[in-house]
């Protein structure tokens, strides 16, 4: 942990409070669950990418399992919006701008982590947009939906765009600060536009109902 | 294994036991499933909480999986369910009381386990929740549910007590039989207690519906 | 990589394009999915049994995962699903067929890659059987479906049946390239042969309504 870089380190717990905001909001709208649910759900979604992304890279016990910062993080991301949750009169807005930071935060982190552990360039972008979606994936799954990833709207495409642009930048030397935060605000903006404007990825040609 | 405290092994050969039985009984009662899928959904429900774990401390192979011991309890709890199963007359009881004593053993034992890999206090009582609600979740998302410890009733409260009681008593060398079985029991009785009186987790102040 | 034998790998990769296939076309039939999703689905279910086999027995980062053929083949089955899938009438028999077939190749990879980590025998069959299954599980999971393995009809069985061939067979020195396809055409054989006739395993004597 202490020879992680304090950018990383810093996107990382960005992305990891966003998640547990938005967990447990969703834990709060959808599924009107307790404190329990709320922070376990909030927690999971924080912290499931970064796991499975070290389950992945073979960095086990996972970073964000192991280091008590994210954990605090997480922890705390889900108590402020079970406590405050209420209040955000139904919660859909930001909800939906939360899982976006997360989304993007991840995807720049994943990626970078995975380069850091020698895994190949396209395993790096395919574990960033892992990073980044993983998290959704698992709160989606236990909360009894069809994850957002699978669902239409650009979701996967964005982290993946990120993931590229940290992959290439590192390769080329040009990786930084600046890249980082570039790489995460462009994943923001293609995904909230891609909510704001109802963008699709391609449906197949023509489809045989059932 | 060999290595393994007996007192450790027994407990929780018997929650692997418990959890087998309680994922069958539920596989028949919940799903109508057939041989195979009433076995699988009781290894999986024994055998789930222990792998998690494992993962998480990088203990791999699982224990409860490389150590034949855990398959065949889990599997001869699966088989018993699935010959008498249908003996027991609608099955709620047995499966909550059996739910609940897998719970017990499991957070004491993965707590237990936890600190003897050398993770953190914190992360020791995390993992031993983990250990407990582990299994049951993997049932729950796969018979198609909402997992019981997102849902209400207290359920990941008692376990994390247990956890703690084991945590807290191994740092202050008070830890042996008699504190194990007594952690296991007062989650067990908390457990019981949260279902018999309908006691939930505080709820958020106010929910906005949706 | 290079050690590998090329056997197991043409019947890996041989596996990992049919579950692509499947996945991708379960994609276009059940859930409408736009192209990322029927590309995320075709991987998941080609990719996630080997994934989940490699966590059980330490082999990390998972080979279908580093390694890139994998990665391809499973891109490419799932792109050519998505290209040509709407041609397919209905889908119902092409994705029944390619599923018995990556059970059947993943049965016998399974337990082979299994017993070449040292795994003993019992374990090989269980983690052939786990190899098979293991990406349509998630499949179905992710779609929100109860697992074919837990539902009726033949599945997990002609899968134990092909690793148990396969594990027989190393042990007795007799392992070779005409028993490992013969023992995944059996697998194959059981399983359209259960499709076909509606057999079932066995069900509990009498089940207690709820």
């Amino acid at each position: 942990m202490s020879t992680e870089p304090p950018l990383l380190l810093a996107l990382d717990l960005g992305g990891t409070f966003a998640f547990a905001l938005n967990g447990a909001l969703t834990a709060i709208r959808v599924a009107k669950l307790d404190v329990v649910g709320v922070v376990t759900l909030g927690m999971v979604t924080a912290l499931g990418g970064g796991i499975i992304r070290d389950i992945f890279i073979d960095s086990l016990p996972p970073a964000t399992f192991s280091d008590w910062r994210y954990l605090m993080v997480a922890a705390a991301g889900s108590l402020v919006a079970f406590a405050f949750g209420w209040r955000l009169t139904r919660l859909v807005k930001p909800i939906l701008v939360l899982d976006a930071a997360g989304l993007s935060l991840f995807a720049v982190t994943g990626a970078s982590k995975a380069l850091d552990f020698g895994v190949g360039p396209g395993q790096a972008v395919i574990l960033g947009a892992i990073t980044a979606v993983g998290g959704g994936t698992l709160r989606d799954v236990l909360s009894g939906r069809v994850p957002v990833v699978l669902r239409s709207e650009l979701y996967a495409i964005p982290a993946l765009v990120a993931a590229t642009v940290v992959v290439v930048t590192v390769r080329t030397g040009v990786y930084g600060i600046p890249v980082a935060l570039a790489a995460a605000v462009v994943c923001f903006a293609i995904r909230l536009l891609g909510v704001r404007l109802r963008l699709n990825a391609p449906s197949p040609p023509r489809i045989n109902p059932d």
